[in-house]
């Protein structure tokens, strides 16, 4: 135990009784939320707490709009008693926002990381941050047209760049050319709804750690690939690693090679400047919007000059795997985009074992796995932002809902 | 907040009472401890307890010999009522274990983290575990012989390899060619006393966690090198991270160069096998006994073969703070043992920022120290191991202490 996990030690003080039946509700509507759909006596065992308190629990999750209770249901494949089962319902939502190079993408997600509906908004490329907010706004607004029965929680925005999480004002969005853009304020003040915004690929690990690929892992090192570059996240001890001010994760500036190519960070020999989803691409005579087949395309290629080139590049991936791993000490690596597909192409083509130059102790039982929710998982991820916020004090959360 | 967090919201059930009594006292002890004295109204300030609930668990800490109350004290520069000082005692110490190449040093520790008594037995090098321990063992022994007034909590070891925290066993510690010896087992066997194990590396960051350069921090990398290389670990969000297994934090293996030296893990251009004590210090024509003058030596040094051994140097280090920068975003740096040096030395040379290319919104105040307790950090660190436990339940702790 470090010293400050000492120093959060904390007697229960004046309120605790109002704080435990917030923090009962938290873990109640956290389940629901992450399952989708769990019985009332699942509840009563996951929780510990009584069939009473978790009926109460139950009740004033529904009256809040946020659950839906089947009374008649009967668990599939148990005995005995019909319990109610308890869902997430579609009366609460969040809306998602992820701008990309070309596009910004607007999406709807219900509790349990649903989404929706979606809309990408075609755009040129290199746009302000004043623009970005004025698509998005008209997006939401054309989203929400018409949607009388849905309550907005609030909006969550997935940005390409780092990302202050204290107030989501974006430092640096190189692909943009934006420093320090107020974007979470901007947006909050054009759409009079509360607005959160993170690093895209750390909302990217959100989502395959509560939804996809990296589900109840304890240690979880992600990777992302896309055409702005690489991300990453890392959860370690069931926690999401921030870092100070939010910067955490950017496993797209690892060092993989010397005397390498200048990067956008200033730098040189930066992963992100080495390995390119263009360059993958091309090599396979795939266009940008083909990105999705590029696995496939690089698992079938045996044209050498592809076969090179995805070589080359999957010894770059090697070197940053290697040390992510070797600082970690994670249980499951899980690789999203390109990175996912270029690891597919290596291993049809009997590449060496990617974590085969980790430290022996760590490298044992590390399970690689791919992102499991695609495109989706930045909008999910979006709405993970908002729905922290609603599962930590749903009461609270929505007497300021739209 | 992840996933995982949220699951750990449990309403307090059977046995709060106890459960609430134990996590105060662990509270004021572990104050006592790192602060190493502070007044009864201080505690009454800090905890949020009320003034009779502070007394009661100073009496109980009293009572187990862990703390000394000066009733009579007046709180230097401040006015009013004499609040009585509650220090760590000398009732209750830790034995410490720092198995190196060319010795075992064993210490006795105190709470508060003062090193009371330290013995080094120089030894052969390359021996094996069963030597270590035989040779702790009579250290121990020795050091213990006449200490009638205090009761020993416990044993930790601070080994340079990676250890799996569970259980204390050494999986791999190459410059021993140990692999997978029950190191804390077999010295538990040997001394009949509880015996704890951790990476070397990483009880020196908790160390300079709690009493050091890096106190108070919450988010810290920390990367030291030694005559058996470079190991480092971080705390982020006020946590220690430890990975799945205990083997987080391997800096000495972070790629610092392209078809770099072989390393002894198996791969190439680590910074561990390209930077090392032992070429520095003859560099500036020390002996390996004259480590701690290295920073000093590398001031002074104009002889160009020397500086430009240390640019070099410099530059593999710079790579490897880099990535962890990028990859943590701490807000703290610590350099400690031959890193330190090699950092002054550049400093003094004029050499580029450290952290120059690093992603510009992570490198904004990163604030770059100097390990502070030396040599003592890894005895201070290993005994660390045996006051957590003491301090989480500290009459449990005593019924088993020798």
């Amino acid at each position: 135990m470090s010293a400050s996990e000492l120093s959060t030690v904390r007697p229960a003080t004046g309120g605790a009784t109002d704080a435990l039946r917030r923090s009962n509700l938290a873990t109640v509507l956290g389940m629901v939320h992450r399952d989708g759909a769990l019985t009332r006596s699942d509840l009563t065992r996951l929780t510990g707490l009584n069939r009473s308190t978790v009926g109460d629990l139950v009740a004033e999750l529904q009256g809040l709009g946020l659950v839906e209770v089947d009374e008649a249901h009967v668990a599939p494949g148990r005995a005995g008693r019909p319990s109610p089962l308890v869902k997430v319902s579609d009366g609460v939502a969040a809306v998602a926002v992820n701008p990309e190079v070309d596009a910004v993408i607007v999406g709807l997600v219900g509790l349990g990381g649903r989404v929706l509906k979606r809309v990408r908004i075609e755009t040129a490329s290199a746009r302000s941050a004043a623009e970005t907010v004025t698509l998005a706004s008209a997006g939401i607004a054309g989203m929400l047209a018409g949607e009388t029965r849905v309550r907005i929680a609030g909006i969550g925005v997935a940005v390409p760049g780092q990302v202050r999480l204290s107030d989501g004002m974006v430092r640096e969005a190189t692909h943009f050319g934006w420093v320090d853009e107020p974007l979470a304020a901007m947006l909050g003040a054009a759409t009079g709804l509360r607005v959160w915004a993170a690093n895209a690929a750390v909302l990217g690990l959100r989502a395959e750690s509560a939804f996809g690929a990296g589900r109840g892992v304890d240690d979880l090192v992600y990777m992302i690939g896309g055409a702005s570059g690489v991300g990453g996240g890392v959860i370690s001890g069931g926690r999401l690693l921030t870092g100070a001010a939010g910067y955490a994760g950017e496993f797209g500036h690892t060092f993989v090679r010397s005397d390498g190519r200048d990067c956008s960070c200033g730098s040189r020999g930066c992963l992100e400047a080495e390995v390119t989803q263009a360059e993958l691409l091309a090599s396979v005579g795939l266009a940008s919007s083909d990105a999705a087949r590029l696995g496939d395309a690089l698992e079938a290629s045996d044209d050498p000059a592809a076969v090179e080139i995805a070589a080359r590049d999957y010894a770059y991936l090697r070197i940053a795997c290697r040390n992510a791993v070797n600082v970690f000490n994670p249980s499951v690596l899980v690789l999203g985009g390109f990175l996912a597909a270029l690891y597919r192409g290596a291993r049809a083509h009997d590449a060496a074992d990617l974590l085969e130059e980790v430290v022996h102790s760590s490298r044992d039982g590390v399970e690689i796995r791919e992102a499991a929710l695609g495109t989706d998982q930045m909008l999910i991820g979006a709405a993970e932002l908002v729905f922290a916020d609603l599962i930590s004090d749903p009461a609270r959360a929505l007497a300021g809902a739209a």
